[in-house]
């Protein structure tokens, strides 16, 4: 996905309409503590076999769970398994803010690179998005839950270099992302190319003289 | 996949040692006609169901051959679907050569939008790069026998421009063309944007303004 980190309450949109505990009890609530438990197994049997081998059994086991915990925060595997992805693909990515467009689509795009080359990022952000497109409900959630939110924070990159004046008003965020993130998510996923630094460095390049060069 | 027209003998790369019926016989080779039957009915099953609906009996079945002739020329099914891909996808691509940089890549671009959203070869191109993620052979001879030859014969468009001293001779050819199928690619397998002939030319834009003002 393409990174940057998301509030709290996004990365939460995937449980059910439970809440964390407010109970006013001392101490960490358990709910949260089994929660924790529960993404982490889930992240863990995504990231060794796929959303086709992650079984709620399996996830409620590893989290030292029953199942009906599993099931009453999370209604479905695809649910729980983007919520997973979220969580670990969102701690680890920069919140570029380094005064320069260049500069932060740079910042941008090597937090993505460095999750998905570094990290079990790149194969379950693989996997998801390979059991899309056979899944339109998780397409569809995908795009809701995982996309769309990060997409946003993304956008905010564009917004600040056109308040600042270093690229025209009438720049299409969207075609600056999909050049920005879709160059490297082709690499993830056709695996012609290695995900290097240099790699970064000239997709930004062209992408900054490109917006910047073209006038309004 | 990046489109241009393949030249006849790279879209039987997934073909077993048998050649074509070369015993003289007069009239069409009833293998060379076997052969298009067996690759039309595995882009209708491929397009219909994705690769995992496409049983090999019944590739025979509607092709009206036998199973053994279906073998005989494709030994899995992944070489088929390839191959049924490829069969399907290249003869819809332009060749552009509109003796501009600009004209040569938003025709390309053009030429790919077109197939995969006018075409069932949209479907089959993201089932088929799906699969490459769960199953590393379908990914290898992916590469190998689909990817890298299209790749090639779009590289010829970079090669063009610098020749004719339109774009810097240091130009990276891959990461041109991974900005422009990339982020093509990436409205392909997200859906979160259409692909639309504006989005085409922004794209193509960004890129040409980029590789154009960057300096050598």
């Amino acid at each position: 996905m393409e990174g940057t980190r998301i509030p709290p309450e996004r990365s939460e949109v995937g449980h059910s309409a439970t809440g964390p505990d407010v109970s006013g009890r001392r101490g960490r609530p358990r709910s949260e503590e089994a929660d924790r438990a529960i993404l982490a197994a889930a992240t863990e049997l995504l990231a060794e076999r796929g959303l086709g081998g992650m079984s709620m059994e399996e996830v409620a086991a590893r989290a030292g769970v029953g199942k009906a915990t599993v099931y009453r925060r999370w209604g479905s595997r695809g649910a729980l398994a983007l919520d997973a992805f979220l969580a670990e693909f969102s701690r680890q990515q920069p919140v570029p803010d380094t005064g320069t467009f260049h500069g932060d689509l740079l910042a941008a795009l090597r937090g993505w690179i460095r999750s998905v080359t570094k990290t079990p990022a790149g194969r379950m952000l693989a996997g998801l998005v390979a059991e899309a497109q056979r899944d339109p409900a998780l397409a569809a959630a995908w795009r809701e839950r995982v996309f769309e939110p990060l997409r946003s924070s993304n956008t905010v990159l564009v917004q600040r270099a056109i308040e600042r004046g270093e690229i025209p008003a009438s720049t299409d965020a969207d075609v600056v992302l999909d050049l920005l993130f879709g160059s490297a998510y082709h690499r993830l996923l056709q695996g012609h190319r290695p995900l290097t630094d240099q790699f970064a460095r000239r997709v930004v390049n062209v992408i900054v003289a490109g917006v910047t060069g073209q006038g309004p």
